[in-house]
C-alpha cells in the first residue's frame, strides 16, 4: 500500500537486520556520508537490458571510493523497466557490491514485489501531515533504514521543511537526499535536524561543494557515473576543509554535470560514460538518442573544462 | 516497453475486434462522442477494494445516458491499487457494462499485464518527435482504438499541438481527452484535425459547454460520478444548440466540479457520491479524509447551486 | 499613491462627469459591451513617436464598429514611453475619438501626472483583502468608471474570484477585462456577478467566442488592430446567437491572434498592421525586429487562414 | 529610453567622475566587494515619507562596516514613491553617506528625472541578444559603473548566463547582483567571468555564506537593515576562511532573513527594524500591516535564533 518512489531504502549487501540490531543497541544511526552514483542501466541495441555490461560497470565502480550505489532511480531508466527487470538489476548490483558499500534502492531491494507509486500523484492533497503520516508508516514497517528523497523537478512537490524536521526524529529515518538545490533550504534543514544526527545528501554534483559548506555530508550524483573519482575528490577536499582547492574542482564539474542531467538527460549521461570507459549505450524508447548538435555541445562541456 | 498512462485504450464489452473489422471495412472511426465518468474505486473501512459496492455503483451508472466509462484514472486511485486489484476492477467493470457502452482504460484492459509508466517521466526530453514516435508505436500495436490524453496538471507536459495534429492522421488514434482547459487550444485542435474525423473530449465538466461551443464532442468528467444525469443534460443541450439553457446549467456545475477535483480532490468526490446515492467511502492512504471545515465548504458548493 | 496599472479608467470624449450624474440618477451602469483594440504606438525609424501616423490609424479605426479604444496598454509599448509622450498620445486619441466611442486608459486620461505602478509588485503580500482595499480606494476617488484588469501572464497575479465578486458591488466599478483565458473562471465570474450588472470583457480574440458563450459581453483584443472588422463580426455573430458561423470565424482568428500576441509579440502586431493598411513600423528598443524566419511564419499564420 | 530597473548604477558621494578617470587610467574596476543594505523608507502614520527618521537610520548605518547602501530597491517601497520623493530620498542618502561608501541606486542617482521601466515587461521577447543590446546601450551612456541585477522572483526573467558572460566584458559593467539564489548558477558565473575581474554579489543573506564559498565577493541583503553588524561579520568570516564559524552564524540568519523577505515582506522588515533600534514604521498602501499571528511568528524567527 506504500508509495515509495520518494523513499530510498538502504540495504547492505548482507546482514541488514544484523546491522540494524547492532546499531540500535548501540543507539547509533547508519553512517551514510559519502558519494553515490545513481547507476545507469545499459541496454543492447535492441533495447534489452545488457546484464553483462552492467556487471562490467559495477566492477569498475567497485574500485572507486564511493560510499555506495543507488539503483532504480531515474538515471537507471527505472520507469521504463519491467518489474522483472527491476528485480534482476537489483540482484546483479547486490552480487557485485563490496561488503563495505551501501545499496540504496528506489523501492525495497530484495523483498518487495509490488510496484508502489510515489505519493506525489495527488500532490494537491499532500500537505505536511499527509506526508508525515505516510512516511512514518513506511519507516515503521521497513526492515532497513530509510532516506527521504525530495526532488521537486520530477514530482512537483517539495517535501516541506517542517515535515522533514518532524520525520528526522524517527529512529528508522536516517537522512534526506535533496535534489532541489535550494542552498538556503539545505542549510536550514541541517541546522534544524542536527540534534537528531540526521544526514543530508546533495542530489547533484552541481551544488555539492556549497552543500558541504553548509553542512551536508555527501551526495547522490549522476555525474559520478562518469567522473566518479573526481566527485569523490571534491567531497574529500570539502571534508578536509581545503575549500580553495574544492572551489576550483567544483567549477570544472558544473557544466559537465548540467549537461548529463537537466540539459541533455540520460542519453547524454550514457554517451559520456562511453567516453570515460564505461558501458552506456542506447536508451530505451521513448527516450531518443542525442542529435549531432547536442552531442557536439556535450563534448564541449567536458573538453572545455579539461576532462576530454 | 510502452508507456501508456497518457493513452486511453478503448474496449467494448465484447467483440472489440469484431467492431474493429466492421468499422475498418466501413472506413469509419469509432464514434466516442458523449459523456464518461472516470469511475471511483470504493474501499472498505480497512482500505480494501469493496467490489460489491463497486458493482452497486456500476448498476446505477448503467441507467444513465453515458457513452461509456473510464477506469484506472486518477479518480479511481489507480496509483494506489496493486496490479492484481487493477485487473480485478477492470474485470468487474467489463461485466457490468451494457453492450452499447464503451470502456476506456488507462492501460490495456484485458490483455496486458505489464504496468507501464507514462512518458512524461523524462519530460525534459519529450519533444514532439519523441512523443509522436512513442504514440505511433503504441497505436500501431494496439488491437483497440487509442485516445490521446493530455493532462498537464498531473504530468507537467502538454501534448504539443503539432504532435496531436500529426497523430490525428493515424487510423487507430481516434481522439483526444484534453484536461488542460485552455479553450483557445481546444478550438485550434478541433480546427486542425477535423478533416481527420478526430474527436476531442473535454477533460472536465467545468469547461464542458465552452468546449462544445468550439467543437468538442463530449467529456470525461469526474463530476459525472455524482451528477451524471446533469452532465449528460448539459451535453445534450449543447448538441441541440440550446445554448441559453446550457449556459444556465453550466454555471451551476462549475463550483461543484471544482470542489470535487482541483480544490478538494478524490476525498471530496467520494463524499459527494455518498450524498447522491452512490458508494464513495474512504480513500486509501496517504490520501486523508476531508477536514470538517472542508466538508462544510464542499456541501455549500453543492447546496448554493441548488443540488442539495 | 494609487497603483493603477491593474485598472482601466473610462473616459468618454466629453462630459464624463455629465454622464456620471445622469447614469447615477438613472441608477444604471455605463454599458461597455463591445470590441476595443488596445492601440499600438507608431514610431519613426529613429524610434520617436510618429503622431501623424497615429492619427492616420485612428481615422481608420473611426470607421469600424468598435465600442471604443484602449490606450496605454502593453500593445502601445506604454512601458517604453516617457510620461510626456503618454500624455500626448492620450490627447491625440481623445481628439480623434468619435463622440459615441469610449476611451479606456491604463492610467487616468487627461488629468494625472504621477506615474503609479501596479500593486502586483509586492505580489506575495497582495491577498484578496489588500487588493479589495486598494481598488476600493481608487474607485472611490475616481471621477470616471473603473474596469478591473487581471492579466496573470504579465503580473504573476490573478485577481482572485472572491475579490472580484466583492468589488463588483462598488457603484463605480463596472466590469473586468480578463486576459488569463481560463474559461471556467470567466463563466464563474459572470455567474457570480450578474446580479450586479457587472460586465466581463475577454482580454484576447483567441477565446472571444467561448467567452461570449459563457456570458461575456465584449473583448479587448490586440488582433482588432489588424482585423478589426472581423473581430467585430465575430462578436456580432455571438450576440445574435449564430454560433455555427461564429465558430467558423473564431477558428480562423486563433492562429493570427496567437502570432501577434504571445508568440511573436508587439513587433509582429506592428508588422501585421502594415499588411492590412495601418501604420505599424518599428518598435522601441529593447524590443527587436522579427527575424526573417519569424516574419515568414507570421505571414503563414495569416495566409493559411485566408487573410492574406 | 532606457529601462533601468534591472540595473544598479553606482555613485560615490562625491567625485564619481574623478574616480572613474582614476580607475580607468589605472585600468582597474571599482571594487564593490562587501555588504549593502537595500534601505527601507520610513513613513509617518499618514504614509508620508519621514525624512527625519530616514536621516536617523542613515546615521546609525554610518557606523557599521557596510561597503555602501542601495536605494530605490523594492525594500524601499520604490514602486509606491512619486518621482519627486525618489529624488528627495536619494538626495538625503547622498548627504548622509560617508566619503568612502558607495551608493547604488535603482535608477540614476542625481541626474535623471525620467522613470524608466525594466525590460522584463516584454519578457517573452527578451532573449539574450535583446538584453545584451539593451544593457550595452545603458552601460555605454552611463557616467557611472553599472551592476547587473537578476531577480527572477520579481521579473519572471533570469538574466541568461551567456548574456552575463558577454556583458562582463564591457568596461563599465563591474558586477552582478543575483537574487535568484541558484548556487550552481552563481558558481558558474564566477567561473566564467573571473578573467574579467567581474564581481558577483549575493542578493540575500540566506545564501550569503554559500555564495562566498563559490566565489562571490559580497551581498545586497535586506536583513542588513536589521542585523547589519551580523551580516558584515558573516562576510568577514567567509573572507577570512573561518568557515566553521561562518556556518554557525549563517544558520542563525536564515530564518530571520526569510521572514523579512519572502515570507512576510517589507511590513516585517520594518517591524524588525523597530526591534533593533531603527525606524521602520508603517508601509504605504496597498501593503497591509502584519496580522497579529504573523507578528508573533516573526518574533519567534528572531528569538528562536537568539537575536531577541
Amino acid at each position: 500500500m506504500f508509495a515509495t518512489r520518494s523513499f530510498t531504502l538502504l540495504c547492505r549487501r548482507s546482514a541488514a537486520s544484523a546491522w540494524r540490531n547492532n546499531s540500535q543497541s548501540a543507539g547509533e544511526r547508519l553512517d551514510i556520508s559519502g558519494i553515490y552514483p545513481p547507476i545507469a542501466t545499459p541496454f543492447t541495441q535492441s533495447e534489452d537490458v545488457d546484464y553483462q555490461r552492467l556487471d562490467d560497470n559495477l566492477k569498475k565502480y567497485g574500485s572507486l571510493p564511493f560510499r555506495g550505489l543507488v539503483v532504480q532511480g531515474s538515471n537507471g531508466e527505472y520507469p521504463h523497466l519491467t518489474p522483472q527487470e527491476r528485480v534482476e538489476v537489483v540482484k546483479r548490483v547486490k552480487q557485485a557490491l563490496p561488503e563495505d558499500k551501501l545499496l540504496m534502492a528506489g523501492s525495497g531491494c530484495e523483498c518487495k514485489s509490488l510496484l508502489l507509486v510515489t505519493p506525489c500523484f495527488y500532490r494537491g492533497r499532500m500537505d505536511s501531515q499527509a506526508l508525515i503520516n505516510h512516511y512514518t508508516k513506511v519507516a515503521d514497517s521497513s526492515s532497513v533504514p530509510v532516506v527521504l528523497y525530495s526532488v521537486p523537478a520530477n514530482t512537483g512537490l517539495d517535501l516541506p521543511v517542517d515535515a522533514i524536521i518532524q520525520l528526522s526524529q524517527h529512529p528508522n529515518i536516517v537522512g534526506l537526499k535533496d535534489s532541489g538545490g535550494d542552498i538556503t533550504r539545505i542549510a536550514l534543514l541541517v541546522q534544524k535536524t542536527r540534534s537528531q544526527d540526521f544526514q543530508v545528501l546533495a542530489g547533484s554534483a552541481g551544488f555539492l561543494m556549497a552543500a558541504f559548506a553548509v553542512g551536508a555530508v555527501g551526495g547522490v550524483c549522476a555525474l559520478a557515473n562518469v567522473l566518479g573519482q573526481q566527485v569523490c575528490d571534491l567531497a574529500q577536499l570539502c571534508v578536509s576543509g581545503r575549500w580553495d582547492e574544492a572551489r576550483e574542482l567544483q567549477y570544472r564539474l558544473i557544466e559537465p554535470n548540467t549537461a548529463v542531467t537537466r540539459q541533455y538527460g540520460v542519453p547524454a549521461l550514457k554517451q559520456a560514460m562511453q567516453w570515460f570507459g564505461y558501458h552506456g549505450g542506447v536508451c530505451r524508447s521513448p527516450l531518443k538518442p542525442l542529435s549531432k548538435a547536442d552531442l557536439e555541445q556535450l563534448r564541449v562541456k567536458f573538453s572545455s573544462n579539461g576532462w576530454l
